[in-house]
């Protein structure tokens, strides 16, 4: 009988189900560096360990991305390896730091089946948990990812969806331990602009575009231990073409939203996410965003701004998320995230 | 006088030579982590510190090919820097897991010499050993390669083989001290197939494949610096291709061999290596392993698995190692590696 | 009003200004790591920590050019992000050695000013300095710059022109405090080559060759936090080519002229250095070096070298500066290097 893994197919789910995935693993400084080599990150709290000292975190954390790839790298050998598309995230939560020395691992619960009526595939829901050495959580999020049926006559489960929330209620936010941004430095951090200075509505061109190279999207992808074929085998789809992983755009936008965001230090949740066009090597990647709410936090000095964070292949200056006529992406919009930064007030 | 260096030719090699080549290299996280960008591995004990203490091995050890690769790095500017082919390696084991802040230096011996018959190169063959800054054996192992005479006309050396095991036998293998495998949490690695699971004889297809790009092979041959041009410069050879260097296809099937054998946590040994065909930079490497014998080993739940570990350009479901009518290697076999694993009871 | 930042033009600076540049960066062994597989460095400070505290230098440095790269890349968002062309660097100064766990900020001053004639762009001359988290000065250097006007119609200034030197005098060259070469390792730092066995106007041809590739190039650019757009972006440029960032260049060209010049293992101060073409992936790079001057130091066993790095694309091995004709840089050199290196005597 075959050792190696051929994944789980739609059928292989049950709700209530739980998978510890393999493997645990260990964030490492070189985490940090390599990061640093793949995308043009310039966020002051996880540049420098003096500066996150000076708001509270030591010892230094890691850009909450590094977390979220990893612990979501963990999933896709047991959860997506069948996978005909991602389909969106929920409720993602950062609950703690993630600094250098931990080892993260992660366990999913399957919170909701639903068949497609073609009876081919099926949506997964799967409520999933990164826990770190002390097994306290250090994020956690829902996702629903459409899957291939092994047998297309297997019979369809009764259909479960869960009720995910929009969006995290600002309530809810998890503020990192002696987070303290009330003697921020702002030129340090490289941007004024406070809070009090963002307005609901508001929308920011981050201007600077990044062309992508196969050797480095496969690299960052590889660094997460996900296995998706797609991403690193010219043999796996029928154009030849490498697909880049969607976590490879969320980061490079995140990074390109330094520029107008810089002080958008901290990611605590992300409330949803879409990946609306598939990218690949040698397109140019570039972000905008948009402000979605405001709230205070109870942390000194810090606010939270709930931000839409588009990445375009292309730049688009219009900013232009939805094609007025068809309501469906516009053409370019790789991916549309939603999620709540902290940011010094 | 020139101050470069050239490399030794066949002529400049005696038997009994004792050369301690340069350059020490301190291992850090950083390797890891780099590492883990460039191949897609997932043994749990390199990939978690948790998990290796779990099993005995504390600090945390890297990859052994890590230090492989390190140590062969330094042989490559005296031993084979005019090397025609690399042919062989034996004996090759690991005294002892390598951590980070472990600084290796290699010494080589001369064993053996023998010039081709047309006079123009020789094979000669060393016995390499690194150390750790304490002083102590990390791994050695014996290798030999086809080298360029400077002056054809210089008189041939007696010719000397050395006398190389086929294999280490079992009961030589070297256990990492304190390694125990008796409370083995295989969910956490990946697989439940353990050592009694796998039967001599037995192939596993390994399913995925990679494709290699020049930026990857280059970063992971210079990080073990490396200095064989072949590999770096296109204007080495005459088809404008840069070589991989063959250690590169041993890390990329090692870790892909993760499916289907993920328990197979520590390499042991290296009882025979070939590179018997090119790769380059667009080939999409895909890998398989066979089982060749079974031990038992003194340590805690530990087993012993010596494996063919075979890297193919483009999938070969059939998994033939060698053409039924040739007896040469078939069509796309990259590498044929044999090694000793370690694997829970 | 954009929060994005545009950069300052020319007409922005006034000599006397003050920038604390954003964002402060601690080093890491990530770094070292990242560095060891973009460039191909050996030199046996930088390499092993073992060999460092041979002579002196606990805890291990890194290579002077990762600090020089994080320090000089914090400029760029401020300095020079409306750049017609870099045209000059002096007085560079290593005051200390740069360790993981440092943290670097850079500060400039304008230290002076000159309009171009065509009333378009002028010229910035800033002295940049580079802190730790102590606050003590780890490197500083001068370096002038072409800068467009925003407003061709702005007054010009008047201008001041810096006296800055030729190069660092032998007696101003910092050496860092406890190196000690007089039980120096030259077998384990590669070649025999020592301060005396190298005489004033000697050129070493450094042999390799260096095929550069974009992503290798990108990743390094990026791993200082450099936001220059033309690094990253086939849309930033009429030729739909990535430049490569000239420090790439720098740190390729030091790292082969190991060859040749292994026990010039620590840069002590850079005099001048200009950019002569443009490079791009695909281009082959090599190296040569010239001895311009000698000097002792005060530090037991430590001399100094005064060296020419010259990078070429394609190799010259007649080692050709300038054009005997026109005086001008000859075809293919990219790099003409300046610096002072400590050597063994």
């Amino acid at each position: 009988m075959s050792k190696t893994n051929p994944g789980n197919f739609f059928e292989d789910f049950t709700v209530g189900q739980v998978i510890r995935h393999a493997t645990p693993r260990t964030v490492t400084e070189g985490d940090r560096a390599v990061y640093g080599s793949l995308y043009p990150t310039r966020f002051a709290v996880p540049s420098s360990a003096e500066f996150a000292a000076s708001v509270g975190l030591d010892p230094h954390p890691v850009e909450e991305l590094i977390a979220f790839h990893i612990a979501f790298g963990k999933t896709v050998p047991d959860v997506s390896l069948n996978a005909v598309a991602n389909l969106g995230y929920a409720e993602c939560r950062f609950h703690q730091p993630v600094v250098p020395g931990d080892t993260l691992s992660t366990t999913s619960e399957v919170i909701g089946l639903k068949q497609n009526s073609n009876g081919r595939s099926g949506v997964v829901y799967v409520r999933s948990t990164a826990t770190n050495q002390r097994g306290e959580v250090a994020l956690d999020w829902a996702r629903w990812v459409m899957v291939h049926k092994r047998d297309v006559d297997a019979p369809a489960p009764e259909p479960v969806v869960p009720d995910l929330a929009p969006a995290v209620a600002a309530e809810d936010l998890l503020i990192p331990a002696g987070l303290d941004f009330s003697s921020y430095d702002e030129t340090a951090a490289g941007e004024p602009h406070r809070w009090s200075d963002y307005e609901i509505g508001e929308r920011i061109d981050h201007v600077d575009g990044v062309t992508l190279t196969d050797s480095e999207h496969q690299q960052a992808t590889r660094l997460w231990q996900n296995t998706a074929k797609v991403h690193f085998n010219v043999e796996a789809r029928p154009d030849g073409n490498r697909l880049v992983y969607g976590g490879h755009v969320i980061s490079l936008a995140r990074a390109l939203s330094y520029n107008g965001l810089a002080n958008a230090q901290l990611i605590a949740a992300i409330n949803a996410g879409a990946h609306t066009a598939p990218a690949f090597g040698g397109d140019t990647v570039y972000a905008w965003s948009e402000v979605l709410d405001k709230a205070e936090t109870p942390a000194p000095g810090v606010g939270a701004l709930r931000l839409r964070l588009v990445a375009t292949k292309g730049r688009d200056e219009s900013m232009t998320l939805k094609d007025p006529e068809t309501g469906k992406y516009a053409a370019g919009v790789l991916l549309d995230l939603d999620y709540w930064a902290l940011v010094p007030r």
